[in-house]
């Protein structure tokens, strides 16, 4: 067996000293660079940050709106469970409407996946909430919609879903209007639930490991 | 806005289409097409196919594991949440011993992470087991380290921990010597949860939503 790093403290270290080497940070506010690097940090892939799109409030949007105790909205159980629980400044709810038992029904209803379905669900929960799509093109799309009909706003956007059909498509579309919306959301193909958790995460407490190291 | 596809059934099939065009699935013995097309699915990389180190029975192994009421042991909640229980074959139990109360004394105890020492308390189950790794490469260390040590052996290992640190080196010690333990895991730092919980549905099930249209 060859020897490996067993000190958390040390990891954390090494893992943003290498975010901070190898990824191309400077084109973003100061205040955005510890959600880049959790972002980066969550999939190993400093690459990432040249396809991010963003508006350049985010980060403080999203703490703010944390702090004041808004809910957080995902569209599936693994973003949920990335969710750092004792990072919540307000012991912040975190909502999953997919699994509602409503929501297949409702999706046969509307024409639509039951990812979209589920968002629906959002609206008693939605004005100045922070939205985490980790998994699914047609959550983002259908909440773009329904925001054009008039659905309340969220504070935040955060834009991963993932994969060959619609999730480039989505992002695009939530990057080329944000209808007021703060976002940050990664271009093309690429996303997921690990790294809306750790947008999450950041938005709640920036990198406490680095000060608690 | 622009038009999306809304239909579950085209949105799989396009989806699966698309790895089948651009991902290189010929060196792969057949029966781990569904495995590779499901990790390809959820992470949204084809090029990852060229980058998979594999036994060529881990698909068999696993599927034969889970049949017979094999556990799945996992290294965090997200993988444990991106489990479709549905497709479990044996209702089998989804174990996450991360958060168990006595991690982090343990950790304390061995001078590793909280992730490494939760591998201990794998033991009572991991006799002819489904190991899902997700995120701590220090998880995929501490358990090659206890096998050599005695540790009973799992069925399958299925390693996709992610990051700057650890990450290609824990997957290289598991390919370079998976210790007589099928397995398939992504070189490199690149990995996650769901590139994890989709091993264990493509195990479980294979790709039923191709079937199920």
């Amino acid at each position: 067996m060859r020897p490996y790093e067993k000190d958390p403290a040390a990891i954390y270290a090494q893992s943003f000293a290498t975010v901070a080497d190898e990824a191309r940070l400077d084109r973003f506010p100061s205040q955005m660079h510890p959600l880049i690097t959790r972002l980066i940090h969550a999939c190993g892939m400093v690459e990432i940050a040249d396809r991010l799109a963003f508006s350049p409030g985010v980060s403080e949007a999203g703490h703010i709106a944390l702090r004041g105790g808004a809910p957080i909205l995902c569209d599936c159980e693994m973003v949920g469970a990335g969710i750092i629980r004792r990072y919540l400044p307000a012991g912040n709810d975190v909502i999953v409407t997919l699994n509602d038992p409503r929501t297949l029904d409702h999706a046969k209803s509307i024409g639509n996946t039951r990812s979209a379905a589920a968002v629906e669900f959002w609206e008693p929960h939605i004005a100045g909430a922070v939205v985490a799509i980790g998994n699914a093109p047609t959550a983002l799309f259908h909440l773009l919609d329904l925001i054009d009909q008039g659905f309340p706003k969220p504070a935040v956007i955060l834009g991963f879903p993932v994969g060959f059909v619609g999730a480039a498509e989505s992002k695009a579309e939530l990057a080329a209007n944000p209808r007021g919306v703060d976002f940050v959301a990664l271009r093309g193909r690429k996303g997921g639930s690990a790294m809306a958790s750790a947008a999450v995460n950041a938005l709640a407490a920036g990198l406490p490991e680095v000060s608690n190291g």
